[in-house]
């Protein structure tokens, strides 16, 4: 992929407020100390700058995942994907997205489980489980976070129940930590495949590593296109003028926005199918600038769906708001709207037209309105949603937020804050040592 | 249903900051004005209260729904719900939220289309009913809303070419403007079954009027009950004490916050099967109040999933939210942990306990943390997941989001935004006369 018009594009002409705060924006020295210490790897965080270098990473592991993802697809019917947040969201995310493509390659369904604690949705994903082949991966770096951990126990128990304890053990990989851990402990003594979780790559970036590649591989995608529309917008972030990085041009963007004021940022798609990648988005921005009273709060919109809930609101409702579309240039493609002369619900003059049309055409309606409102309007545009535009936006995301944090002076790369609850949790629930 | 602990409770014990505030709420001028309003049906926005009286409406109608339910429940195994916004989210946040019982009562399933523009789902949706045998239920007061009309004639015409234009016909139901509209001419030219939209209930409060009551009864969903149990919410609304009512607590302390300069309220479920209730609370909350620059932004979260992806923000970002927690006291039952004395994940101390249960302790132990991170945290409880209790739960937010509207000095009835990119929308389409 070295198509440059197949790597994401990004827009602010609707955001007239804050273009005036932009001019120039590729000679600030923040910008340009902020790319520089992600170039040379230095900073807050550097040691967890793996992510940088995942797209371009050709190592044995890579290929025995591609082989162990035929052995499954070869096994099973049904692949469990054991994991939360970043060892969930990510794959998620690209599944859905993918799946106008990958509903036809016949491959084995993805089931996710471990990301909750309601416990008639895990009653009602065991009892889906009849009758079907099953094969799990279980993604945990430590094997002892409490969601996932307790569904691998379920389905762990369920899977040697039938079949053994052997062959279940055939059926299980494990993703996780390359030395230390409950769960490469019990790997090695059950004997399942391991793929690593990388221990420079947090869990939020960690789609493109094992993490995310081999439920996709299962499932039927493309991982080395995937990775290789990530690789050109690396080399992008990584060598081109800083005004010509459009993730930079969003990251300073989501800054002056925030200096204005602004609290909240609102990522609007035209596409169900991608609610999970603004999930995804949603954890990349918040735990990444979330702390130290700072930070956008993440918000998204499925639209059109959410113009009938929420349109009113960022419409007219209080200014604290930005707006950032998510455009498709070419989506994928569906029904045209047939003919009906008795025209029945007044759509006669869209007969023959395509739905997709109709939607982009929809997107430009809405951008057009909330500007005119008041709201602060940017637009992110990929190509498609094949497997190389996705890699390559999801890397625009990430390198965007990486400058993000380091605008923000803070480090984008931990989250102190997660551990409040879970210190409550464990002390609630009686753990030994709490 | 008369008793009093089946009702929402609220409380905002863990909000010092603002329960100062809130000191003899009960005995606010503007509160007792709003309630009063209300009770009599005055104000700004009085023609849209029938939405009160709902739970108490005996007719004809509501005998002859629950007829055309067991007809269509003995006809098809699938029922396509063609609706967007309050056509669309309160049926399906109450499915959503009894799955856990409905999944063994063997009725059929229901669909939902019509409430996005994504050509490649709504290609799926048409291919996923090939083997089935379809009904429709189209809810539309004007019948040429863009969204439900465009896959309404597809589906509309599926159905005809599948079974000729008399049995479709049969198999049809249309919820609808009592005398006017397309629709409304076109079910009288074809035959279909019909209800009404009421004139005085606006979209997002209607739920409980044939639009929602008509998929969940031919889903299996106990219609009487949850109308008593809305029913009795009503009455505590309509005539208890002011310092009686949650609802009213709750109303003045959202309202407080926003005094305040808090921007965003983000309700938290911890069962990610209430998904669909926050984003009909959302509608029901940000179309009612965002309007004039005014409003909280309702975001909302599934715990425990989003634990891992926005509980870094929660615990330490933008002092900016308050966040509601809606606690559900006896939750759907499901699996206990397995015993497992080797103890691989280190869970070993929680064998035997229920997912439930853990999952309940979660919540306090998030709400704590939260709290102590400086965030006001609320908390909205219901008794269970049944049909008595999530009908007065939704009364309750109905009752809550009037209040607002009048605290807050706005119509919470109306959403004149959303006629600006639908203006946008049909010039660009090309609508005759736009």
């Amino acid at each position: 992929m070295t198509d440059a018009r197949r790597l994401p594009r990004f827009d602010c002409d609707r955001a007239p407020t804050l273009v005036a705060e932009l001019e120039g924006w590729g000679e600030r020295a923040d910008l340009r100390e902020a790319v520089a210490s992600l170039r040379e790897r230095r900073g807050a965080g550097a040691e967890f700058l793996g992510w940088m270098d995942l797209p371009h990473r050709e190592d044995e592991e890579g290929a025995r995942l591609l082989r162990c993802a035929d052995r499954l697809r070869n096994t099973v019917d049904t692949l469990v994907v054991v994991g939360i947040g970043g060892s969930y969201l990510g794959a998620r995310a690209l599944l859905d997205a993918l799946r106008w493509k990958l509903r036809e390659s016949g491959g084995p369904e993805i089931l996710f489980a471990g990301h909750h604690l309601e416990a008639s949705g895990l009653q009602e994903l065991l009892e889906s489980l009849d009758g079907r082949s099953v094969g799990i991966n279980v993604i945990s770096k430590s094997g002892t976070t409490t969601e996932p951990a307790i569904a691998f126990r379920l389905l762990r128990r369920w899977l040697e129940e039938r079949h053994g304890v052997e062959e279940a053990s055939r059926r299980i990989v494990a993703t996780t930590d390359a030395r230390r851990g409950a769960l490469r402990t019990l790997a090695g003594e059950q004997g399942y495949e391991t793929f690593v979780v990388p221990d420079d790559v947090g869990g939020r970036f960690s789609v493109l590593s094992p993490v995310g590649l081999l439920p996709l591989a299962v499932a039927g995608v493309d991982v080395r296109s995937l990775r290789a529309g990530a690789a050109a917008e690396a080399t992008r972030c990584e060598s081109a003028p800083l005004g010509e990085i459009p993730a930079a041009h969003y990251a300073v963007y989501r800054h002056v926005a925030r200096q204005k004021g602004l609290g909240v940022e609102v990522l609007a798609s035209f596409h169900p199918s991608l609610h999970h990648l603004s999930e995804w988005w949603k954890q990349l921005f918040g735990e990444s600038e979330g702390k130290e009273g700072r930070g956008l709060f993440p918000a998204a919109v499925d639209y059109t769906t959410d113009l009938h809930s929420l349109g009113q609101y960022l419409q007219e409702g209080r200014r604290q708001l930005l707006e950032t579309f998510l455009r498709v240039e070419e989506a994928p493609p569906g029904p045209a709207l047939p003919s009906d002369p008795a025209d029945p619900d007044g759509l006669e003059y869209l007969a023959g037209r395509s739905v997709a049309e109709i939607n982009a055409v929809a997107l430009d309606a809405v951008a057009d309105a909330h500007a005119e409102g008041g709201m602060p309007v940017a637009e992110i545009a990929t190509a498609d949603l094949h497997e190389d535009s996705l890699g390559a936006l999801i890397f625009f995301f990430e390198f965007a937020v990486a400058i993000g944090g380091r605008l923000l002076e803070v480090n984008p790369f931990d989250q102190p804050g997660v551990e409040a609850y879970k210190r409550n949790l464990f002390r609630r629930l009686g753990k030994p040592g709490s």
